[in-house]
């Protein structure tokens, strides 16, 4: 069973050398805050939070789940006490204004200290996520009177948030929305309809809960354009701040799930619920995707918590278990076998898991300081500024997403794969963590929808390809730099490859997307996870870069810290990089091997 | 909730129009039985039994799992129910000898019941599945009294048997096994030891379970030259053929595990318990390898069965969800959306599922063939033919094994995937399947042990790369009967490309292993799957080929039938077999970005 620590030396790599965020924090209107002695609090807080508080209640929680009795949700043994914690401790608030009781503290910390609690126990972190998301449209989108009543609470953690959008009958395709919202003369709306795979939806843990929904006005549009926001609190809250009465909606029931069993999953059903129109009318669709590429880096942080968490499971046991002998001598005479992590093929499970949670790191480390700019146009209310840098984190956002929780996800498998039949065994706690992956790519956007999202909207019909040749155009850049250096030349190459390669199969694409419409869905996944290779491969070769140089500079404690950095970025570019090429191949297939068959061909039997 | 049905008319493609069994039959000594109207007898009762009492029982049983309760274990409600209807069906025997009271058929027919059998309900078919493990050791191994003893009621199954190999200590390195088994007087011996992860170890479905135990004899030398096996009765069978005393092998605990919840999973302690031993001394491993290739096929089955069953669940759903237009235009233009099947990244994932279920099948009954000729031999008393064809099997074992049970967990997950977030709530079935799928590629030899038994021993000790040679020269010569078909151009030339590179990379790896050792391993799970993607585009191309040639020919009922399958075959080279690039690109690396690194630099956090 994996005990969770958090990765601090290698948090404090990407902090302090790769990416100086003293110097990131220095451009930023709020960064003064975060300086490095605040920062380190922060770090040893959230690691002492995460390794003593929430990481002993992970797998307990997996066993006993959530509970549903009449309507109400009681979370599992230890959840109400761990929350307690978290609002003591003043969690909720770091990056909320402290207008609001929060420490005002740039979002980027917000991300670090959600990938710590995540990886330990990612149920949990999933109630202050859903908050998140709640606070963020109230930020952007209230009244001065909403932010009042809610923002205090929300940021102390004594209530909590979600987001209500989907439905029984719609997911990903919001435009087929049915809940409605029925104006009152007060002002208010009553709202009636169902919606479904609220997380955090019903729960004990706060005592408010701030529903943010989204409905359709009497006389809205259809589709995608007649839909508005709602806030619709569980109890309304009264002038003096304090809760008053029941608002009609209620839990229906929670969902058995595969995984993340301790996050409570609700059926909410609005039976004339008083709700508060947030922002303009019909433009709730709007507002949503705002956080989109915020929400869904949150997302992509549970595919870099799932590799970590199963190779700090994976790693020791591959150092303890016993079994053959390494095919180039005898590694342990004195024992009966050799340990396994001597045997090439266990190296390759556990170093993909290592390449995998440090290389996402640092790739969402680094989209968390665009996340900081970009909210700092926000807090400077320069609108332009924002745009820029949403634009920016556009590119990131799926392959971010879509890449690093498939990812995740394969290294939850690698790792349950170290433990041979003993990762199938409960006690062990590794299928846990495959089951706790294996939501990542569903929700918040199917791989498949952050694919389209990538190829359709963003390379093809939102740049013409123009987000990849300023990316590329960075790596080149890098490239040039580091031709110079000998041991940075094979990285250089294999990235100056990658980089005319990438330029080429996108404008391929855009030319066979001219006459096959398809084409854009039957590449988009290969795009994708092509994309993510390539990515990847650049920040390790940055990684390495900096090894090398932090190496050669010299005067380094831990010196072997770094020629694993270096030894890491060599396995991934020797051995995960070529699948890059599989992809390559089979994305300027045209559409016709996925698109001709007739529907009632799929199948003779069925 | 998929519904199983069983795939008869793909089934029926394959023995009768495909493989040709009837004409393959015929050259066996026992296949005289196997007339055509006793197959499609023994297809449609074995469909009558998947569709109408085990599958019914899949889900039920997953939810309920066994029970455990001081030594007794319960199989969840309906399981002994089916399983008696299982034996009065006669279904154990169906390739047992008559002389037990068998049906005495070939053995690919038990193949194709089990693959039918394993997709309603794996967890079930596990019960009977480890009864074949035990009758094969007895048929080949026993004394005739041994024989007399046993035969009949495991032929019958109303005993069943296991496979008793693991020891806490030790999976895979069963020199590792400590269990010792002590001489009494009276020729029997005494078993002291536990073994774990018994399936079927202990349950309530037979009234006696008859275990084969590897165990150590007091004077045997060390490793795997000092096992030798024993049968270990839970009951000791009386003269006249009825159950006596209960012997002290006592079930500790059952597994709480992942999935296959309703196949038991049994702690075995042994405690003095009788044992008689079956083969020579100290030659139990030996026996045990003689099983490998049959015990390894059964599970290369699971790979088709998840495969299969997921596909089944999510078509349908493909068809009924509605969401988003179709980016070619609107294809339900009476509806508010479009059904999710005439999305392109849809249909990939579902083509994947169909592309690994059909081609996997394909695989399996060729290998059920040569099976069939390997029994043959045994059966004939002919050793020279019965180790001619376990060699020709002994290619095929590990990829059909290692690849088909990965590419069976990937079209688990992906059929998930097509549900969306639904996929991942317990009542739609679709999480077992996945939940099931996961122990495939860690029993039986993980996926890394199937990997070093091709490219190590298979390929590369084994036959200096001839077995290589062997079978691409067969794809050739295929290649080249087929490039004169202006259809299957595209295909002999993607296959002859494949070819060639295959045996390069073999020598290439040849060369390189005598300089680096622990290339063997590092190349090996990309070789294998390099390996699995080559072979199952060999059997599409046959499967393209035939129904080419079934088309041209004409007055075939559905010929829409053949259309799809050469629409899967182009599927599956456009856009599956490019991966193979990806492993080819991999594997000829050296071992070093694998091995250099220090195993206390794996982390510096924990």
């Amino acid at each position: 069973m994996p005990t969770y620590k958090a990765p601090l030396r290698d948090v404090r790599f990407l902090m302090n050398e790769m990416f100086d965020f003293q110097a990131h924090f220095a451009t930023l209107s709020n960064g003064a805050l975060a300086d490095s002695d605040t920062v380190d609090m922060i770090l040893e807080g959230t690691a002492d939070l995460c390794e003593n508080v929430l990481a002993p209640i992970y797998q307990s929680g997996d066993q006993e789940g959530c509970h549903f009795d009449n309507g109400v949700v009681t979370t599992p043994k230890g959840y109400k006490e761990a929350y307690d914690q978290f609002v003591q401790g003043g969690w909720q608030g770091l990056s909320y204004p402290e207008q609001y009781g929060g420490q005002g503290l740039p979002m980027s910390l917000n991300l670090v200290k959600s990938e710590m609690m995540g990886t330990a126990n990612w149920s949990f972190t999933m109630y202050p996520g859903l908050s998140s998301g709640c606070m963020n449209t109230i930020l952007q989108y209230g009244t001065e009177e909403q932010k009042d009543t809610y923002m205090p609470k929300l940021v102390e953690g004594t209530w909590s948030g979600t987001m209500c959008l989907t439905e029984p009958q719609c997911g990903t395709d919001l435009g087929q929305v049915k809940t409605r919202a029925e104006p009152e003369a007060d002002g208010t709306y009553k709202l009636f309809g169902t919606k479904i795979f609220i997380s955090a939806g019903e729960h004990d843990l706060a005592e408010n809960i701030i529903h943010i929904v989204l409905a359709r006005l009497p006389d809205a549009p259809k589709g995608t354009k007649g839909i508005s926001l709602f806030i619709v609190p569980k109890f309304i809250p009264q002038a003096d701040g304090t809760i008053g009465e029941r608002n009609p909606v209620t839990c229906g029931s929670i969902e058995h799930k595969m995984g993340i069993r301790a996050s409570a999953t609700a059926v909410l059903n609005f039976d004339g619920a008083i709700g508060y129109l947030i922002g303009e009318p019909n433009k709730g669709l709007n507002a949503m995707f705002t956080f989109m590429n915020t929400a869904r880096i949150g997302t992509a942080v549970q595919g870099i918590a799932h590799a970590e968490l199963s190779y700090q499971g994976s790693l020791p046991y591959a150092k303890e278990r016993i079994s053959m002998r390494a095919l180039s001598g005898k590694k342990d005479p004195d024992k009966v076998a050799d340990a396994i992590i001597h045997h090439a093929d266990v190296r390759r499970l556990l170093l993909t898991q290592k390449a995998v949670a440090e290389g996402g790191r640092a790739m969402i480390y680094y989209a968390a300081q665009l996340a900081d700019k970009m909210t700092d146009g926000i807090l400077k209310g320069d609108h332009a500024e924002y745009e820029y840098w949403d634009d920016k984190l556009g590119f990131y956002t799926p392959i971010l997403k879509g890449f690093l929780t498939e990812m995740g996800l394969e290294s939850a498998n690698l790792g349950m794969q170290v433990f041979g039949g003993h990762g199938y065994i409960k006690e062990h706690g590794m299928e846990q963590i495959v089951r706790d992956a294996r939501i990542s790519t569903l929700y918040e956007g199917t791989t498949g929808i952050q694919a389209l999202d990538l190829l359709g909207r963003k390379v093809l019909l939102g740049s013409r390809g123009k987000v990849v040749r300023d990316f590329t155009g960075d790596i080149l850049k890098f490239c040039g730099r580091q031709a110079s250096h000998k041991n940075m030349r094979g990285f250089a190459w294999d990235l100056t490859k990658i980089c005319a390669q990438w330029n080429t199969l996108t404008l391929r694409l855009m030319l066979m997307a001219r006459k096959d419409r398809d084409v854009v869905s039957s590449a988009s996944n290969d795009y994708l996870m092509y994309s993510g290779y390539a990515m990847m491969a650049y920040f390790w070769a940055q990684m390495a870069a900096k090894s090398f140089e932090l190496l050669e500079k010299g005067g380094k404690e831990q010196p072997e810290f770094y020629q694993a950095k270096i030894q890491t970025a060599e396995f991934f570019f020797e051995r995960l990089l070529p699948r890059a090429q599989g992809h390559a191949e089979a994305m300027i297939k045209p559409s016709k091997s996925l698109m001709q068959m007739d529907i009632s061909n799929f199948s003779f039997d069925y």
